[in-house]
């Protein structure tokens, strides 16, 4: 996707751009820091791509796309420190390389920069702005608090795990189309059917993620494969398989829960969702919420040429290996 | 203050209708505990008595006033973590009742209702009061950094320390007076006056506090009289002594520093800073940063009895005995 790789290279140059050099320097190193160590950058490509489909090239969206990006990142220094996570994308963690207080202070400056960076444009498009900035903003940190109360209930149900991951992970693509929506001047309704596109894609995009995190090819993974089994994560796939196994089975998931050898550990559990077929109920529900988001793409009011971007996005989305 | 008294009661009432009852209950519980714990929401009285200066009889202010007290709300919850402190107004901080990941989440979405309640007002106020309260917050967070900077520094100079209440407590106080001004349509002369108000109010008020934590009434304080010498911090009576001891006062300090016997340690150094005077130093600048704050209200143009409110909240705040 040449694309992709345009908007992408477009997205670091500016992230490189952005002003780390304040003082004092024990809080903006963390910030320049994380922000160099990367990603896909997909969030902001989203506010970039909404524009495109309104044919809207005022440059200054830009800004709402950083705006997205920097709350990403807020999100992600905090979370790693409540998960005590040591290492992202292979990289010392903020609160790992400097300590808790400064992950939580830069975390927290990132979030007041992503508001400022969010209102520079009209002021005409304030109230939508910060009107759907706000709810998501709230929304991410209660998918946050029910994921870490799934660690510690055994009665989680499926459709409580869409709920988390509807609120976790996909408001925000939903909200990011939604914020280059609303500067382009779209038409509530497809601003409305933009949103639920990016909330869909997104719940797709994470049962995706707990299946790659048992299925991968790890020669391509570039983490772990087996990792949410290893650690007993409550993912889709482990939920179902829970739904559908039968007295044996379940013990047999009793025993590998406390299995100190990883590698036995993965393989039977692994078994275990074969048996079940637990990967294609799965594959099927992702299909599921990725077939919603067509539609509501295929709804909005504007010529087909222009949602080809965000068609290969979801296409590119929903085939990767990592 | 009879004033004082009805719009804290305000204030408390709003505070108490604020809807906590949001799930997940482990993210929205924390909240509804701090914020009943009380204080006394100076704050969200500035804003009303900034509206009030204008003769702004709106009743939607209190919408910024609860913005304010939310937000600081926010950096108490988060900087209790980042101090390990357990307790706070002799009750039970979040992260002691709960833990850090709760602390640290429900600060987040403290501030994040703050900025819903910022913008619960006319639009054509947006940009102003969203410029205000971003520069104020990321100051906070500044000041906040250079608070924990000072912990591991032995070479802080007293213009620093001056620096770091301005940005940490400070500029709260001045944002919190503007917010009110602007939703007012105060002129911006006036703004900027009521502005420099609060901050001058604010630096002397954080002297005010170090004095007090020396000389206070015990019967009175409500807290333990000598903890910042104690807990060895740099505070403004502490860097003035050393900035003025001789060789055998600063060796007389130097033992103090880890003096393990409390009530020894603050007899000693009480008795160095009276042999130094720096009492007296300490409220000569008070007295300096009060003097400015009021030559800014006198030049505001409102009729004095219009100021007579604010008049009397810096009274009573620089001649608190708690």
């Amino acid at each position: 996707m040449q694309e992709l790789k345009i908007l992408q290279e477009h997205i670091e140059r500016e992230l490189n751009q952005l002003d780390v050099s304040n003082k004092p320097t024990s809080l903006y190193e963390p910030i320049g820091y994380f922000l160099s160590i990367g990603g896909k950058r997909i969030r902001p490509i989203l506010v970039l791509m909404a524009a495109r489909l309104f044919d809207n090239k005022n440059p200054s969206v830009i800004n709402q796309a950083l705006a997205v990006e920097l709350f990403h990142n807020f999100t992600l220094i905090h979370d790693d420190i409540m998960d005590k996570a040591p290492l992202r994308r292979g990289l010392a963690t903020v609160h790992e390389k400097w300590n808790d207080s400064q992950g939580i202070l830069s975390g927290d400056v990132l979030l007041i920069v992503a508001y400022q960076y969010l209102m520079k444009t009209d002021a005409k498009h304030f109230g939508d702005l910060f009107t759907s900035f706000n709810k998501m903003a709230i929304e991410v940190c209660e998918g946050q608090q029910m994921d870490m109360d799934f660690e510690y209930r055994n009665d989680v149900q499926l459709s409580e795990y869409i709920e988390m991951i509807r609120l976790k992970t996909s408001v925000l693509l939903g909200c990011a189309l939604e914020l280059g929506a609303i500067v382009s001047d779209a038409f509530e309704h497809d601003r409305t059917h933009l949103y639920e596109f990016g909330v869909n894609i997104g719940i797709a995009f994470q049962i995706q993620d707990d299946i790659l995190d048992v299925y991968a090819d790890a020669s391509k993974f570039g983490k772990q494969v087996g990792g949410d089994i290893i650690s007993n994560k409550k993912t889709f796939l482990y939920l179902k398989a829970r739904e559908h196994a039968n007295v044996e089975q379940h013990a047999s998931f009793e025993t590998q829960l406390t299995n100190s050898d990883f590698e036995e550990k993965v393989a039977v559990v692994r078994g275990l969702y074969d048996a079940m077929q637990v990967r294609q109920m799965a594959e099927e529900t992702m299909n599921h919420y990725y077939d919603i988001a067509l539609q509501h793409l295929n709804a909005i009011e504007v010529a087909d040429k222009n949602k080809a971007g965000l068609l290969a996005l979801a296409d590119y989305l929903m085939n990767r290996e990592v």
